[in-house]
C-alpha cells in the first residue's frame, strides 16, 4: 500500500487535492498513476461529475404463461407505491429509484434499483429483493419463485445492462492538458494520444469482442483503490467496462474517462479495519453520513485516479519501447 | 485469510486433497465454498482438466494500406520460424505457441501467444512483444508502430477473443453428486439446480448482455484465491467469463464449471511475500519448476475452488430466503 | 413466394387461423415452417402476446463538458412536456413514449422512443428527431450538433440496447405440444428438444460470442416474412436477437420464442405494391387504421411464424442426418 | 431493382468500373450510394482486398466427460489428414482450410472451415459436417451426437466468433478523397467525417452494446446487393458487423470499410433466375468457374458498394437537417 498524488479534483462533487492510497502487487502502477496525478494537477485538475447512482438486484419469477407475466407487469406498475413502501421498510437508507421488467417466455426478471446512501448497497438490495419477493408471492399467488437473483442485476459479471440501466455511480472525469504539459510530463503529443485511443481503445477493443468498453487498464487502478478502501474488489469487473474519449482541441488534449459502474461505499462489509478507516479518513470520506455524499466523493476520487493511471499508460504506449523499459527499471530497482 | 477444504481434486492434472487459502472481506464466502468442498469430497471429488495454456499480447502496427497489410501477413507466415526464434530469444521459458493476425483497414493486430512455464506470463509476453516489434520494424521498414498493446490481447478487459483464441489456462472441472448428497449438504435436488442454472445463468446472463458467460459468481472465488496466492487479481475479469453446465443424469447431478481464462503463476510479481510462499507451499505448487506443472496445478485448484463456491451459492438460491438468511446469520455472528 | 399454414394463433392480440406468405430462395423453409404450423395447430395453437411497442432514434449532441451535459439532462427532464409537444407536432401518430439519456465524456446520446401507430416508424422517428434537434439547439445554444443518429438507436445493427430499452414490438409466442404430437409430426421427444435448445441455442450461442440471443434461425423466417409484407428487411438483424425457451412439463413440450425487436408496419415505405397489399389483406392487417392494431397483429403473426420454423428445424437437428436428408430431397425434387 | 455506378474498383482482386444492381424498397438508397460511387470514382477508385475466405459449420458432440473430450481433441489433431480426406470426399470444391475445437464441460464444438469455390457454401459445409459427423461417431464410438450445428458456426446470427475465426470473405476497401472532392460531392470535410465516425460509429455503437461493429448502415447496401444477386440475404446479419476507419491524412480523407464476413457465391441456391444471372453477368462474375475467382470478385464488389453507401450517409449526417431533407425530397418526388 502506498499513496499517490496529490490528485487535484475539481467540479461539483469534490474540489480538493487528495492523496490516494493504492494497494497493489504491481509496483509500476504507483509511479505511473502518480505521473498522471502530476500532469493533471499542473493542468488545473480533473473535473469530476457523478451523473447517476443506484444499486440493483433482479429477482426472477415465473408465471403460468407470457400473458400472465404481462398482466403482473401491468398491475405492478399500478401498485408502484406499494412496492416503494415494501422497499423503504427494509432499511433506513434504501429507497426505490426505479425498476425494470424483462419478460422472456414465461419468465419475469424484475430489476430493482435503489439509492443506498453511503453503502455500496449489495446487502441492502438483497434484503430489499428478499422482502419484495415475499410480498409478490403473497400478492400474486400464481407466480412462482425461481431465484432471488436472476443475473439481470448483474453483480461482478460482464454485461451491457449495468451500463445502460445503471449500477453504482456513473462518473465522468475530464482534464485539459496543454501540448506543453504533454511533452514535459508525458513525453507525447495530444495528436499521438488521440490516435492511440482510437486505434487501441476503440477499434482494438471492438475487434476483441469487448462490450461497452474502450480503455487500456481501468481495472488496475480500480483494483488497487478498491482493496485500499475496503470495497468488494470483484466489482472491478463492472468498473472495467468504461470509456476513454480524447480530442485535440486547439493543441490542448481533452482527456476524459467515463466509468458507468463505480461500485463503492464508505460503510458496510470490509470497512471496519483500521487501515481502511485511516484511508477513508485521509480521503475525506467519513464526514456527513446521512446523504450519501461520502460514497459519491469516494466514487469521484476512484474515477479521477483511474484517469491518472490511464493517461499515463496510454502516453507511454505512444512511444515504442517505453512501456517495457519502465517495467524493467522498476522491477530491477526493487 | 482463511483456508477452506479439503477440496478433493482428481483427474489428470492433480489427484489430491487440498486446503485452499482464500483472502476476502466477504465472510460468507468461506462457509459457502466450504460446503461445496464437503459435498464434492463425499461425491468422490472434482475431476479437473487443463485443456490449453498460453499467454497473449497483441502488438499493433500500421501499413500503408490494406494490400500492404496482407502482404506482410503472408510473408510473416512464411517466416514463422524466424518469429519463433525472436520470441525464444527473450526468455528461458517463453515459446511461441501460435499467433493470430487481425486486419482492419490498414491496421495490423498481431496477437502473439506464448507458453510461459510457471509464470502467469504478463511480463514475459510484453518483453517478447517488444522484441518482436523491434524485429518487424527492422525487417518491414514500411510498417509503422502504433502500440505495444492493441487491446486485442486482451488484458483485464471483457472480450470474446480471450475465450475463443485462449489466454491463460483453459480449465474444466466436473463433479457427480447423488440426489442424496444434494439433499443432505445442499438442501436441494438435481432438478432444481439444473433448472436454476438454465434460467439464471444461461438465460439471465444472456438477457443482461453478458458475453461468453453463464455463472453466478465465479469472480468471488477467483478474487479470494488470486489475492491469497499473489496473482494479479485484476485478471478475475477474464476469469469471470466462464460457464456452468448442469444435468440430471439418472438422479445424479452432473455439475461442471468451465473457465477458459485462468491466469495464474507460481513465480513472478507478487509471489515473493512469506504469506504467498506459504500458501503456494500448502497447495503443493512449489515443486518441479521446469515444466509449468506448478502453474497448471494451481489453475486446476483455482477452478475446483470456483466449482465449490458456485455449486453452494446456486443451491442456496434454489431455496427462497436461504441466501438472505445465511448472510444475516454470518454477519450477526461476527 | 408461397404461403404456409394455416398457422393457428390464439391470445390477446389475435385469435385466428392465418395463411402466411413467405418470400425466400431457400425452398426447404416452406415445408419446414409448415410442419411447425401443422403441429402447433394440432396442439391448440400458438399463444401470442405483444408486451411492448416503440420506435427509437438517438440524436447525438455535444456539450462544453460533462457538467454541462448533466445540467442539460436535468433540465430536459423538467421540460419533458415541451419535448412531448415537439414530438407530437411532427406527425399524426408519433407520440413520445419515453426517452433515455446516455452521457459519455461531453457527449449526449438522447434516445427518443415513440409510438408510431401502424407504421414501423423509421421515418416518423427520424422526422421527430430532426425537429427535437432543432428545438434543443435553439433552447440550449451552448450545445452542438454531432449527428441526427448516434448509433444508440440502433437501426439494423447488433446491439444490447434494443433488447433492453425496446425497439419495435416485443413479442412472446408459446405452444404446448404433447409427447404424442412431438413424435407424430416432429419425430422427436420433448426431452431431446429441450436438451438441444440448452446445448445449441443457449450454450453454443454464448460460446460464439452472441449477444442477447439463443436461437437457431429466427432470421430465416423473418427475412421471408418481411420481404413478403413489404418491410425493411434489414431489420432482421434486430429480429435475429431472440430467445427460445423450452421445457418438458409433465411430458408436454412447452416451446416459447421471445423476439424483443419485431420491426414491422402495415403502412409506409414498401407497402404500396399490389403483392404486398394482397399479402397484408390476406393476413387481416388492413382493418382498423387508427390504433396500431394492424401492426401489432402483423408482429404477432411474424413471431408465430418464427416459432413454427424454429420448432421444426430444432426437431430435425435432434436426429442425426435428418437435416441433410431434408435439404437433399427438396433440392433434388425441384 | 436499379443499378448504381459505375463504381470504380481497383486493387488485386478486381480492376474495373462496375454498374451495381441493388434491389430495395428504400428508394433513397440508390441516389445516396450512387453519390458515393461518383466521389470515389473521381478520387481514383476503391482499392479492394480479400484477405481471407472460408465457410464454417460447427458440429456438436458429447463425451463421457471433459477428459474424454480432450483425448478426442488430441487424437483428432493427429488424424487431421483423415479428417481432410473425409471433407474432400464430399464435394468437388470443398476443402478443409482449418478447424477449431471449443470444449465446455463434456461438450465438444467442432467448427469446420472449408474453401468452397464459387459457392457461398452453406450446403457444402453442411454436407461435409454430416459426413464428418458420421465418420467421428464410427471412429470414436464413445462420443454421442448432439447436433449437426452447434451455433458455434454461426449462421445468420450475431457473434464474435465469425469475425475472429472467419466466415465468408474478409474484405477491406479503401478510398482516398481530397478535401476538394469532399466539399464538391459530399458537402463536408475530412475532419467532420472523421469526427462523426469516432463519435457515432465507434463510441455510439460501443455504448449500444454492439459487438465487433462500427458502422452506420452496412446492412442496407448488403441487403440490396444480396437480393439482386440471389444470395441468402439473411447473411446480412454477419455482414452488418463491420468497421469504418477514417483518417484525415494531410487534408485527404482516408476512408476504409472492413467487412469480415461477406457471404456470397455465384453458384448455388438462388442463382438460377434470369434476373440474377443477368446481374451476375453484368458484374463480370460468371467467368472462370474453377478457382473461386467469381465469388471473390462478387465479394469485392459487394464491399465496395457498402463503402459508397456508408460514405454518403455519413457525409449527410455531418450536416444538420440534410438526412431528413433528402428523405423528404425523394419520397415526395415519387
Amino acid at each position: 500500500m502506498r499513496s499517490i498524488g496529490p490528485v487535484r479534483i475539481t467540479g461539483p462533487v469534490i474540489d480538493d487535492d487528495v492523496m490516494v492510497p493504492l494497494a497493489t502487487y504491481e509496483s509500476p502502477l504507483w509511479p505511473s498513476t502518480n505521473r498522471g496525478a502530476r500532469v493533471t494537477s499542473h493542468a488545473g485538475g480533473i473535473n469530476t461529475v457523478v451523473t447517476d447512482e443506484r444499486m440493483s438486484r433482479s429477482i426472477l419469477l415465473e408465471a403460468k404463461n407470457a400473458e400472465a407475466s404481462l398482466a403482473f407487469t401491468n398491475e405492478l406498475e399500478r401498485r408502484r407505491s406499494e412496492l416503494e413502501a415494501v422497499v423503504a421498510g427494509t432499511s433506513r437508507f434504501g429507497r426505490l429509484r426505479g425498476y425494470h421488467v424483462e419478460l422472456t417466455a414465461n419468465l419475469i426478471f424484475l430489476r430493482l434499483e435503489l439509492c443506498t446512501g453511503d453503502a455500496a448497497g449489495h446487502n441492502m438490495v438483497t434484503l430489499a429483493a428478499d422482502r419484495v419477493m415475499i410480498w409478490i408471492l403473497e400478492q400474486w399467488p400464481d407466480l412462482a419463485y425461481v431465484s432471488i437473483s436472476g443475473n439481470f442485476c448483474t453483480d461482478k459479471k460482464v454485461s451491457a445492462v449495468n451500463g445502460i440501466l445503471g449500477r453504482g455511480k456513473h462518473v465522468i472525469c475530464e482534464s485539459n492538458i496543454s501540448t506543453d504539459l504533454c511533452a514535459r510530463f508525458l513525453k507525447t503529443t495530444p495528436d499521438r494520444l488521440v490516435d492511440l485511443n482510437i486505434k487501441k481503445n476503440l477499434i482494438g477493443t471492438a475487434l476483441a469482442g469487448g462490450v461497452r468498453s474502450a480503455n487500456a487498464h481501468f481495472a488496475n487502478m480500480l483494483l488497487a483503490f478498491y482493496l485500499a478502501t475496503g470495497q468488494d474488489a470483484a466489482n472491478i469487473i463492472e468498473g472495467s467496462q468504461g470509456f476513454v474519449h480524447a480530442e485535440n482541441r486547439d493543441d490542448v488534449l481533452y482527456f476524459a474517462v467515463t466509468i458507468p459502474n463505480v461500485i463503492v461505499g464508505t460503510v458496510g462489509v470490509g470497512k471496519d479495519s483500521d487501515v481502511v478507516q485511516a484511508n477513508l479518513e485521509q480521503l475525506g470520506c467519513l464526514v456527513d453520513r446521512e446523504t450519501g455524499a461520502n460514497a459519491r466523493r469516494l466514487a469521484a476520487i476512484a474515477a479521477a485516479t483511474v484517469l491518472c493511471g490511464e493517461l499515463s499508460l496510454l502516453a507511454a504506449q505512444t512511444n515504442p519501447g517505453e512501456l517495457m523499459k519502465a517495467h524493467c527499471d522498476i522491477e530491477r530497482a526493487k
